[in-house]
Order: structure tokens, then sequence, then C-alpha cells
């Protein structure tokens, strides 16, 4: 196995199957799902951290994506067992970065790529906010030491 | 063109291409992807009606969906226009049932069949409701004469 | 916690976490998803039985969806863990019925029943063919003494 | 209206009403819709150049999407009519480079904007290939002049 794609100890993967529902007619995962994937890594880091994505909007707070991007290089099919690996790049006190590597189970094979970017945003206003404490030094502290700009 | 599959005056039809994300591996458009067109059938009949299924949410009530019933009969490719056929089966005060035929434009096939019985639930509350006026009596103005229920 | 909507020894569960891409404007599950769910019930199955469906798609036949029933009962939401509950109903040589119950881990409470029926189908033809061995008696093999429809 | 974020009149648009299962628990367009509705356009402006999409696959061709970037400025709702403009920025012997601006019809509102770039693959072999005559050159044809890059 091609373990090479794997990323650091800071990252943490959620590991799931291949839904036939996110493949399309050319045979492989539609593109569109790893926007979805990528956001279920982001919840399932969360929850690591202690502080599950669903407490921040219970505290009134929405992490808004405000930029998407994703490079594909491999496609992967129905029930394939993929591991979505995601890291938090960088912390402010109003927004955030996450990165994402996903990786096929069973033979390594990288499949994609990709960072979002977030604004936090206050639910009854409508207008941006600062991530609010505990969430954002726990945040931070999840920032590899390798890429200090939280 | 086969014309028999398309129902009567008091239909209404929604008419899109298919997207090439609802197909899946099998090449056709994934079954799940009906119960979305039945709901964008039932968007298009209400707003046909003068009252866009968005204003009964500004009045505070949603149609919950209770129960679907789906019969698939051909599949679907990406880019076949189809027509999303839609009527009310019947209204009561706190309910009601919606029709469906998906139909191929191109050659008049018949796609699939179904329906979807909701009930009128306060926003607010969670609770059951009456379906507020004067969405129940348009409702009911549009049940086929052929199917009196309402 | 509620136990009694956990169904018997013969049935099979798939067990993940409410996808925020899979809740809509009214705050939870969007309907449709359900029916993806059940998919995944059934992937979940036939792996526990050994012959991964897609290894039946490998053999040339795949059981195309021909009817599809569902009831919801309770909503759910982002991040709460569910289960899908599938069991095989009948298998008979060129068809095949599964039934489903969700349930949500955390309070046990019973978020929507269904089922769905499927014919097998040539992949090189597109027409009906018999469910291939193992195949057919793998499924046969599961269906619930209580109900020896088989 | 504000017509500002409209483009010029080599783009294309796409034209639908936002529906209900694109939406998500925040109460507006989930993010990764907006990969779907790019694709969207993409098959619209095929249309439009009297090439559909489909009769590049039904010649052994697909477009590989193998990178995309998003950005998002604003979140549509439910019912909201949005056009999908989309422009070929760039084509090559074995590439090409879409643009995306997503509009709110109703107050000209700018909802995103975006790229894919997409790499031509063989059918049969799965390998890089050249995009075939007629699409290749009726592609480049599309490329706003100001953008001469083809």
């Amino acid at each position: 196995m091609n373990e090479e794609h794997r990323p650091g100890p800071e990252w943490e993967a959620a590991r799931f199957s291949v839904r036939y529902a996110e493949t399309d007619a050319a045979g492989i995962v539609h593109h569109a799902t790893y926007l979805v994937w990528f956001e279920e890594g982001r919840s399932e880091l969360s929850r690591r951290l202690g502080l599950p994505y669903r407490q921040l909007e219970e505290a009134g707070v929405v992490l808004v994506v405000v930029e998407a991007e994703l490079r594909y290089l491999s496609g992967a099919r129905y029930d394939e067992v993929v591991e979505v690996w995601t890291s938090m790049r960088r912390v402010r006190s109003r927004s955030c970065v996450f990165d994402y590597r996903v990786i096929a189970a069973t033979d390594g094979r990288l499949l994609a790529t990709g960072s979002t970017s977030h604004v936090a945003v206050d639910l009854e206003t409508g207008r941006p906010t600062t991530i609010p404490e505990p969430f954002r030094s726990t945040y931070a502290s999840a920032v590899p030491a390798a890429d200090p700009e939280g």
C-alpha cells in the first residue's frame, strides 16, 4: 500500500465507503461530491477536537464557505473505502482555512486535494463576527506546527 | 410521439434537462432524484396556482412529507428533456396528496409515477396545523373534477 | 434509550452521521436522502453476507429499483448518528424486496421506514434475467425465518 | 435591477429556480450545488453551440474535471430564479477551461463565480486524448475575443 499520501499527525480522517448515488454516468464519483466529503472531513475534525461544529451553530455562529479549490487526481468507484484527511491551515479572529486530501484506502492512491476558506457569520444579524471561544483557540491549537499561521 | 402518458388539463408540468450529476454509474438517473423532481413538480404547480410554496412557508407553515410511493418504468439519460406532471389528488384541512407522472419529452415514454402525502406543520410549534387560507381553498380548486375527494 | 424500534438479528445496520449537505432549509434531513440511505443499507447488508453488491455488477447483473415506499416519522438533524437497519423480505428468481428502518442512535426514535423492490437486469442486453448464484441463494438465506416468502 | 454582473455576448446562461433539495439547514443553497450548476452551465453553452456535450461522449471522449475554483458572494434561497452564465476561457488540443458567474435573476446580485479546468480522456483507454473535431474548433470559436488564448 502506498502510504506516502497520508499526511501527518495533526490531520484527522473521516472514513467511509463510496455510495452508489455519489457516482455518475462516467462510472466514477461525481466531482461535486468532494465538497460534501470535505465538509464531512471538517465535521470529523471538529468532533475529534471535542467541539462539534453543531455546537458552534448552537452558539449562534456559522462558518460560511467563501472560497473553495479542488484538484482531482484519480476517480473513485462505488464501494471503495475513502479517507478524507483534513487539517486546519489557518485560524484568524473571523476566518479560517481548511486543507483536504482524499485517499483511496485500498491502494493509497490520491483522489483529490483541496481547501476551503470560511468566515464566521452571526446567525441573527447575518453579519461577520469573531469565532467565539473556546472554538477559536481550540481550532488554532489544531494548526500544524510546521504551518504556524494561526 | 407517444402522447398517451400526458395527463389531463388539471395537471401542470415542470420541464427541464437531466443533469449529469443526477445520473449514476448504471448510466441512468439515480432513483432518489425522482423525489427531488416530484418536489420541483409541486413547486411548479403551486407557482401556477398563484401561490408559490415559498409563500406558505413565509406564512409559517410547512407541508411535511409523511409518505412517498414511486414506481420506476424506464431509465432517463443525461441531457434528455423530462416533464414532471403534477396534480393535487386530495386536500383536507391538515393534509394533502400529490400525484406525479414523469415523462421523457423526446419520445413520450413514461419514466416514473408516484405520489407524496403531506401534513401541514406550524413552523414555530412543530405541531400539525390547518393549511391556512387562501392556500387550502386554492389547492382544493386544483383537484381534478373526476377525483373530487377535496 | 428506546430500543423497541431496533429489529431482530437478521437485520443489519449501516451507521453514520447526518451530513450537513443532507439537510434542507426546513432544518432537517431532506426526504430524498432516505432513498440514498436505504441504498447504503443494502450495500452494508450485502457486504456482511460476504457478497458485496459491487460483485453482482461485476458479474454483469444490476438490481434495478422498480418500486419504493417510504414513511417519514421524525426529522433528523445535522450530526445526529443514524442507523439504517435493512433486511431482505423476499427473494425470487428474478426479483427481491428489501425492508428498512432508520433509527436515531442517540434516542432510538424511529425516523423512517420503507421498502424497495428490485428486478435483476442483464447489463449487456438490458433485459430481465435471473439473479445469478451464489447471490440468489445467499440473499434467500438472509430472509428472516418469520417471513419465509423466499 | 443591477445589470452590471451580467457578462458579455459570448456568455450563455442556464436559467432555473432554486430547488428545495438544494438548500441546507443554514437556509441557503448548499455550496456543493454550485458545481452542479456550473455543469448545467457547460451543458447549456454546448447545446447553444450546436454540439451538446452528450455528443462528445457519444464520440468516445469525456471532458474530465481536473480543477475547480469557486468564490461565494451571496446566498440563494429556495424558489429564487438564478442564471448560470458560462463562457469558454481557453481551448487547447487536449484541455479547456470554463468560467462561471451565477446571478440572482430577481435583483441581479452576484451569488458566486468560478472556473473549471478539463482534460479530454478517451473513454476506451482511459488516457488523455485530443478534443475531436468539430468540437475543438467550435469550442475555440466561443472564446471571447478579448481573451484570445484559444
